[in-house]
């Protein structure tokens, strides 16, 4: 079933249900699935209304001239997206592969509503499994301490995510950290996978820190990423129990599994139009 | 913040959504949530909104007199509740109180949108902690492979529940089997909690028959009670890990915890009035 | 069953469990459970061995005399417990009482293997609650700000926690920060349930915290408490899953259905005699 | 660390575990890990020894011979491994590759304990990632309903199995039923991955019976093959939550994730020698 997805969002007022449903009503949608959410604390309405395309009186052009009034006149921000245009995504990746087969293996059964543009890396290892899904494989330079490498990456990624006019943006285990300049240039949405449950083991090697700690449950947090490590907003996270008898090894070994998990949620819901950003917070219709 | 609740269902049908909204907004109100659900094999719609009482221009009576043609029109069943009025809820019990003492004790600080209309029980022992709570007790005679206890507990619980005016029965592993006779009687919505994962394990002894059957997890089902002995719609479930480790002993103890919790989650959205029924599957709204 | 426990930490070498099991052997122990684990790191060997008293040759002062020798000859500490000798527990409380509801009920049905010696608080409320169990009910002067009040009252549960013979103290939802001084006269373990996912969120409001960062799952940990505020080493944690939809007061009423069962968990892991302390983490034989 | 790790299991009787690690001691064995369980309705211990090969002074044949004496008088069923011997497996699948793809991926980084002798299919559609991972790929001529092509391919899997010496055969979404016959011919256990939280939803379309009985959880179940279909013993299970908005095809991508953890789980317990069978139930020491 095709269908259309409007993701909205605006300050709190009466009728805002009434308005957008009934403006889909008048050209003959048929809505499949209706979220709202009122948050309490910003005053901040979010919705969410997915319709069939079939029977509906308005393409993307005329329904933005029909809308943008309406939405004005409310101070909404919104999107429409259509299930049969999907997303595209481009991939970042180092040497450890899980996450990329992972998410790899869901784009090739079709799990994903989106199309692989690319993959790029800055070590070699990933890049036949890559090929081997026919996507294509870019070699970035980046060398941990070599900040010349490093903004040659950058910009390789740039051209890369323009010239296939990728959507999203995910660091499939990208041990480089992304700098500022190129979040603002970049233009779109970056979700990242960082290896605890965040905000507990911030920065390096958080399977040793948890260990250390000896916490009996370690996580994993997919999140968009911002200037500021490790702090953007929470899309998704899970845990696993873990006990004395496990060694730093068996966390890192059972965090993978987290983090594939993790991400590929976080991923998909992203990419289903189910994710609104409120400051540094998250609506997830799901 | 006092609100109104409206709960409905109706075949599927353009415009659903935008009609409810479109009317609730003529009348002034102010959407705190909105929850819609399309079951597209059955094809009906099913719709949770709830707004603020204060600004709303109709009361209870003029909501019924001026909604009724418009959800006659859809062939909407529906319901309106005010959160300023608490249902009244009456509990069963037989030996084993944990689950009894649990939600006791969650009407004592205020958790469960309800108040406790009385505790029946066909042991003495949980009579005391019912009273510690202020809450009246009724003694019932039931007693295992009598029917006549069993014909005049019922008939207790049946007038208790009219002169009470209780909306939900909550079955507190009362471990007797309630007739036809009584469901067809009682009028209100009956949940019970069974101690296992259905529909795996029914009848008697799940937890027995898990140990046998060597599952690594064992499970809770909280279930609308029908004539069909555990085949009523489920509410609520959970589960916990197990292991060889766990004698039978060991599974009663973990699913006391799970009972306590399932069945108080499946009471408190019934009670905050979240569920609806569709043949034997529930919608929950949470 | 009545059963003898040995619980046993030592430098690791070889042998060990020959040694300990032989020594057992000898003396015509049968075990029931056999628990090992050598932690590589610090090189060290825990053991937890549990046996039939029936037909074992040795009563507690013997056993001492017998051991003894050998336990000092491999470094080893150790402890020997029975289970018809169940430990004697005290309770400490502020205003909310979920945690000591929960409590005191698993006492009142057995499932702990020890007794409430009593329950002392600082605040009036739970007092009907604990006399209904027929439990002594200490009232504590401590008001926040009140260093006298404090002092007064960590004197009082000294006092009570000797004059008992009180092996274990449990903070349920305590609210007083409890001071070093106390903790070095004290001479018993005390557990704390803390309400968060430590280390995310110490100190206060932690469930305000947990809002803030837009977390999708909140957590409790029980622990031990040490004089460095929540860094004590932790037995027993567990999580639930929070959303978008989820205000804080939803995170303090699911947090406390966790604080709940990880607080029991912990109790009963340690009068189980389950767990050894090795500097700021724990082995759980569980 | 090389490792040598004994399973054993023997009618319960005073002193087994000194015996065992009495006899360990003598040559020098410096234990890693000790797991002991009593079963206390059979009457069955069950022991895992691992201990470190470097100063141990037995090899296998002359741990045989010093070992088998003193097993045979406990009546003790024993076998002994070594770290660096992995075990061969062989997988079997058909069209959907999830659970091949997860599992190869493991194998690839060194996750499971054991290198994959063969993957065999009766769908073509497989064979190409098996080959990018450089793995035999043996065609299968089985068709559902052609009895003839079934025998057939069955004799091709037990030549495999021979001529590689595989030790553990793995159904990774296999969707034909092994017969009776190719079981008692095969020799080696066979793990399966059944897409329900057995005994719920045995047999054919369990998502589909899942969805119909209106569950709010769904289940994999990981288990060793008898002739009794879903009956034989369960290795491990895990479970996800599903609400009313997710249909059966929701239920499906959700159940993949759990079949590729609950199948990798089950066959890392079984490669790291963690697994005894007890007629219906297993102990899995992890």
């Amino acid at each position: 079933m095709d269908t259309a997805i409007l993701l909205c969002s605006c300050p709190d007022a009466k009728g805002v249900v009434a308005r957008v449903t009934g403006f889909l009503h008048t050209y003959g949608a048929n809505l499949v699935h209706a979220d709202h959410h009122a948050d309490l604390q910003s005053r901040t309405s979010f919705l969410r209304l997915e319709w069939e395309v079939e029977g509906f009186g308005l393409d993307a052009a005329s329904f933005h001239a029909a809308f943008a009034p309406i939405a004005s006149a409310m101070g909404m921000e919104w999107t429409l997206r259509f299930s049969s245009q999907p997303s595209k995504v481009g991939i970042l990746v180092s040497r450890q592969d899980h996450c990329l087969v992972d998410l790899l293996h869901r784009f090739s059964i079709g799990e994903l509503p989106a199309t692989c543009a690319f993959v790029a890396g800055n070590h070699e290892e990933p890049g036949a499994i890559v090929r081997h899904w026919e996507i294509p494989w870019i070699s970035l330079p980046a060398r941990t301490g070599d900040e010349g490498s490093k903004a040659a990456s950058e910009e390789m990624v740039l051209e890369a995510v323009r010239r296939e006019g990728v959507e999203l943006l995910v660091l499939a285990r990208y041990m480089q950290v992304v700098t500022g300049r190129f979040l603002s240039q970049v233009g779109i949405p970056v979700v990242n996978i960082h290896h605890s449950f965040l905000p507990a083991f911030k920065g390096g090697k958080p399977y040793h820190q948890a260990w250390e700690r000896g916490v009996k449950i370690v996580g994993a947090t997919a999140h968009y990423v911002t200037e500021d490590l490790d702090e953007g907003p929470i899309v998704s996270q899970d845990v696993v129990r873990v006990s004395h008898r496990d060694t730093v090894d068996d966390l890192v070994r059972k965090g993978r599994d987290l983090e594939k998990m993790v991400l590929s949620r976080a991923v998909r819901a992203h990419l289903s139009h189910r994710v609104i950003r409120l400051r540094n917070r998250t609506v997830v219709f799901d």
